[in-house]
């Protein structure tokens, strides 16, 4: 049985403020919510229509396919919703690429960068303070449970750039083939907002500018959308270590 | 003003078979809207809020915003819908790389595979009957324009691929390491459904299996999104011509 508390509770976790302030984000899904309990993050209720999850009994609530229909944040709600506690990001490992995100907005093209992160075997992701929040139900969604393996960190990214000592690499329409650029192990790689880029303040922060060649003939062609610009570029990066 | 059966017909749109019925789809938006007026894409009419489009007035009907917030597919109208007709599909031409999709569902990625497709400079897409509708206004709207450089050809993929004698691609977790690969600048590259991957029947046309290596060391990791997919696989093809 879910109490009134506790659907109150879940549905303000849609709410960035609340899930600052109960510490607590929401994952659903069988595949989702299994890696996560696979993982370091640490369980704080899980509300399911089956048993099939090997959750501590003291954690688990067994609910109606209708009470899970009342909590759930999807249009076809999956077997299961569980909260699990932000954990605190761990120290930042500069001695590999490291992703940074300057105001990327979209839920799911984050979600879809945390799996690239992932892909890569890259640990480590930098957000800015306007990036959207990592434990928004949609990105957490996207990631499919890959965010498990990313350590998210979010920070002032112009101040952060500013102190590091690492190649910070971003792209521009103006800067060097990235096919023919020297690419190193490490570096920091920025992507930037879907309609506007790499900010200004960002900007001056960057010491390698880098561009995925546009193939075809006509100007008109829309840039490239942020997830797959970080496909291509992760998968740029990564290819010089095979090939050495 | 708009009159019923103009109401009508638009909402009747949202689905292929009437889209086929009538050949014609709809597009929304300014910036999508004014590419298909440039370019070889035939309008049908032009129901627009504002004078600010090129059309023949002839076809243009001037309409409120409450009247575009009825007609309009999306959540928040832009200031114009216009119906275009559905061109026929040209000849493919196989002297440069040609992708094709098999099963590919979600009219978003659709959408962004054409955008990459364009980006790329390649001409041809191939789409097996079973992947989404490229007239989908979902998939119009994902393409931001760039449908009108690709010429789109929905049909039977695994008789066509029978009947054809450049490099079939297709990405299989056994397959080459793609960096490693030998791409040649045609051929056609598979790219299978969201959660199946490539079907048997299409399998049996590749003849040359590769895949995007895995670089995070878990083997839990998901597999890439299809568009992610197609993005690493286009800049690799298209980098080798650039190197050569």
């Amino acid at each position: 049985m879910l109490s009134k508390n506790q659907i109150k509770l879940i549905t303000l976790l849609k709410q960035k403020k609340y899930r600052v302030k109960h510490n607590l984000f929401v994952a659903e899904g069988i595949k989702t919510i299994n890696e996560l309990l696979h993982s370091d993050f640490e369980l704080s209720h899980l509300y399911t229509t089956t048993l099939d999850f090997s959750a501590s009994d003291v954690l688990t609530t067994l609910i109606s396919e209708k009470e899970l229909k009342k909590i759930s944040f999807l249009k076809t709600p999956n077997t299961a919703l569980a909260l699990f506690k932000i954990p605190m990001p761990k120290k930042i490992d500069f001695s590999k690429l490291v992703v940074a995100l300057d105001n990327v907005k979209d839920p799911g093209n984050l979600g879809t960068i945390i799996r690239l992160c992932d892909w890569f075997g890259l640990d480590n992701l930098i957000c800015n303070l306007e990036t959207v929040d990592c434990y928004n139900p949609k990105v957490i969604q996207a990631t499919m449970g890959s965010i498990k393996r990313i350590n998210i960190t979010y920070t002032d990214l112009s101040e952060l750039l500013n102190t590091r000592h690492e190649t910070v690499f971003g792209t521009f329409m103006e800067g060097e083939n990235v096919y023919k650029s020297n690419l190193p192990e490490n570096g920091i790689l920025v992507l930037g907002n879907e309609s506007n880029g790499i900010s200004e303040d960002i900007s001056r922060t960057i010491n390698k500018k880098i561009s995925i060649p546009r193939f075809g003939n006509i100007k008109e062609t829309e840039s490239l959308n942020v997830a797959n610009a970080t496909a291509i570029l992760l998968s740029e990066f990564k290819r010089r270590i095979i090939e050495k």
